[in-house]
């Protein structure tokens, strides 16, 4: 499913290297994760790429604590990307010269059908135990619809269970209660990288939980079968540098479809990599946000929650949301599904700060249990549109000569723009996206994902293929070194108008 | 508006004394704060109320970490009382002797009126950018409407600003973000007590920020008028009195209208009390959520927001939601307003994690927007319910020559027991607390308040009246030692069913 990577030019991988603030995330918005850093000069003391952001603030007069400073920056730092694109968004008819942004991982092609099932006359009941204080862990009807769902999908052994289940208000709710109850401040989970730069925001704001990178590379070397693959030597090798320099690690995170690669893990890796975790009595949070969205069967994606066994259950805890496979971000639905009571019952205490609404909460059990419409209308549909979107991006892509890896699930290519930079460096790979910015195309660069090997981006593919055209048209004029210009010019393939 | 109490024995007042487990807060829902610790032998350090929590759980075998087990503990703590009522709800029909909620406070006069508005047809707008992510202080669109309706009904000198406006899922994730934000770890708030007993967690569980008593009595002294009378005097010491056990204090809590004493600042104390904060450089959290629950206008209440002028505006921060205003706790509706723009980006950046679903935010706008039914049938109709409830437990209460405090605001009667203790314990405040359970009815005692003095209980009137008749015979068969049976024998005064 990927093209093969041409060697280029790269910058020194920077292993457990020194990082900047950018590595402790950025993001405003989800996929626009850290774009630009307004202070691209304050650098952290490397840990893990995350060190102690407290101590750059200490001299500011503002009225906040020094964490309030940090948890601000966070905001602040997304400023260039976010506001440069709010305040000039693309729209087919205001503002036809406006940003194109395949930088936000969200799914635009559906809103039609979500739009016609969310109107229908079932979802709006308005009842007194909607308005009233819920269940925390979110209503019994609701759980139950989900164990069902993930039964269902997951294609689980046994059926699911609803005590197992807690409702949240979105996925980066589930980071952030699972990082404070799994770990103490200071620990650190594994990740694998290049991964989705928002965890870092999410376990380290409230839970101040870093992460321990283990560091992938794109060249395909010893036993390895493809790009960027993650081993359990890897694993352990990350493990054992994280003890050697004193950080605690208390889990992995697994995100599964993979973001930004957009590939999945075979059973059997996944077999392995929670083996590992389990020698190491290691928690695991498995990702699996983009479950539904694999829209090529051939891969043969497979839930953790629908392996035969687990080899530590009390220590596994997936999560899923409706924000991706739903494409409905701005709804604020998130699910934790976990046989560990404990782990479930203290994620419960903190949803008081992650709750949803009632009538919310009645309408995801409506469209959850709506199994029909989902398998029948929404599902094939939503697939289907993906499949032709990610074709004509390839497409383009390879016409440019363009490298890339992709694997058949979620809305993004993983694109090697190594040989447009003059030198390999983080700064170089700033000056592309800033090019691209400037070009009125909105991306997502590699630094963000704290990939090694600066001047890979993520770009999101899952829109209408009018914006996709007009931004890879942008795309390739930056990349042909061409100034924005004659945007009349015929791509070079047309997907046709989706529905 | 108050019973003057009568004397009666008590305890001995613990000034800044030792704490409970309790202390820490046990609720699991609102209302039901901390009925009953499972395990009331633990106790904490005492350190005005909070002291290190995560000492008393390092032996435990689960894979929480030590404030995962904090955590966790909040949550069973409030297991008796919570999973007692949950299990055994009073239905008219379905469980006539099941047991009547008279401790979470919740506004169940309404949900007729609410329904009918909620259910009508502008409520269901599906629009792509309401599924897309939001701006994550909340949607443009509903920061105008808030800043709006803010200053309409806090009678603002100047409009408010929509870009001083945060929207979070509800009052306990503002008091969440903004401890963290403001304070270091370990800090604390000055808060009168008795408070809103849920507070401590909001301020704790993420944030680990403390709360230091400004321990208030029911007995009048000097230049005092009324009861649990809060003064500039009670804070000074009470802030020296902190500052000199090390407690480094950041801020103070003001509830207006108060709960439980249901009573409100006058526009002089408020700006007492902000003055004394602006002297010391304190924060000042103005809690706000009962605001428009003021059903005696003769009160004269008066919001911060319509203050003339603030001391220290970039340090007064100002929460409402429409959980209580319009009893609607299950929607999970809250706004920050703050002039402090460091203060509501920090919030801001935490809104990932406080995040509602654009749905709603489009639902809330329709709502506040709607001036005509609130004006015209919504307030109107709710305070004169509020009134009526309040006429008729009140009435049943002077019956039964029991003191009350009831200052014309909020959905509750803040009671003193402490004649039907037979010793002024915390252990006999929660006997006759589990004798009302055991009669199937459940109050808040006093303690979960952090009331220095056993014997109180807050008692909520906000519900229909054949729910308000049966909880007031079971407790006065309670109080006057009897069984419960005879359930038919008329009540003392019958308010009429409201519709």
């Amino acid at each position: 499913m990927y093209t093969p990577l041409q060697k280029e030019s790269r910058a020194p991988a920077t292993c457990f290297g020194s990082a900047t603030t950018q590595d402790v995330g950025s993001s405003h918005q989800d996929g626009l994760e850290r774009e630009c850093p307004r202070n691209t000069d304050r650098k952290l003391p490397g840990l893990y790429g995350v060190g102690d952001p407290t101590a750059m603030f200490s001299s500011d007069s503002s009225c906040l604590s020094s964490r309030g400073k940090v948890i601000k920056w966070f905001w602040d730092s997304a400023e260039e990307g976010y506001r440069t694109y709010h305040m000039d968004q693309y729209d087919e008819d205001k503002n036809p010269s406006g940003i194109i942004n395949l930088g936000t991982s969200e799914n635009k092609l559906c809103f039609d059908l979500l739009s016609r099932r969310l109107s229908q006359s079932d979802m709006l009941r308005v009842e007194p135990s909607l308005l009233q204080y819920p269940d925390w862990r979110g209503h019994p009807f609701l759980r139950e619809e989900v164990a069902k769902f993930l039964s269902y999908y997951c294609k689980s052994p046994a059926p699911l269970k609803p005590e197992n289940v807690v409702v949240l208000n979105g996925g980066a709710s589930v980071f952030s209660a699972l990082a404070t109850v799994l770990c103490e401040a200071g620990e650190a989970f594994l990740i694998p990288t290049p991964y989705y730069g928002a965890i870092t925001q999410h376990v380290y704001l409230y839970g101040n939980v870093r992460l321990a990178f283990v560091y992938l590379d794109s060249e395909v070397t010893g036993l390895d079968t493809r790009p960027f693959q993650l081993t359990v030597e890897k694993l352990e090798l990350a493990l054992q540098g994280a003890k050697s320099e004193g950080v605690k690690v208390k889990g992995l995170i697994l995100i599964n479809p993979q973001n930004p690669l957009g590939n999945v893990y075979s059973p059997r890796e996944l077999q392995e990599f929670l083996g590992f975790a389990a020698r190491h009595k290691l928690h695991v949070i498995v990702d699996e946000v983009y479950m539904l969205s694999v829209f090529e069967e051939s891969l043969g994606y497979r839930s953790v929650l629908g392996l035969e066994r687990l080899p530590d259950p009390q220590r596994t805890h997936v999560m899923w949301a409706t924000s991706k496979d739903f494409g409905m971000s701005g709804l604020r639905f998130g699910t934790l599904y976990t046989e560990n009571r404990d782990v479930a019952t203290a994620v419960a205490s903190l949803c008081r700060y992650h709750g949803l609404s009632g009538l919310l909460q009645f309408q995801m059990a409506q469209l959850l249990r709506d199994r029909d419409w989902i398998n029948q209308v929404y599902l094939p549909e939503n697939h289907s549109r993906l499949k032709a979107a990610h074709t004509y991006v390839s497409g383009e892509l390879r016409a440019l000569g363009v490298p890339f890896l992709s694997g058949g699930a979620g809305f993004f290519l993983w694109v090697d723009l190594r040989k447009y930079l003059r030198q390999g460096t983080w700064e170089e790979e700033m000056v592309l996206w800033r090019r691209f910015l400037d070009s009125k195309v909105l991306l997502s660069f590699g630094k963000a994902f704290e990939c090694k090997e600066p001047g890979w981006f993520r770009v999101i593919f899952a829109d209408k293929a009018h914006r996709l055209r007009l931004g890879m048209q942008r795309l390739r004029r930056v990349l042909e070194g061409k100034s924005q210009e004659a945007e009349d010019i015929p791509p070079h393939q047309d997907p046709g108008e989706q529905h």
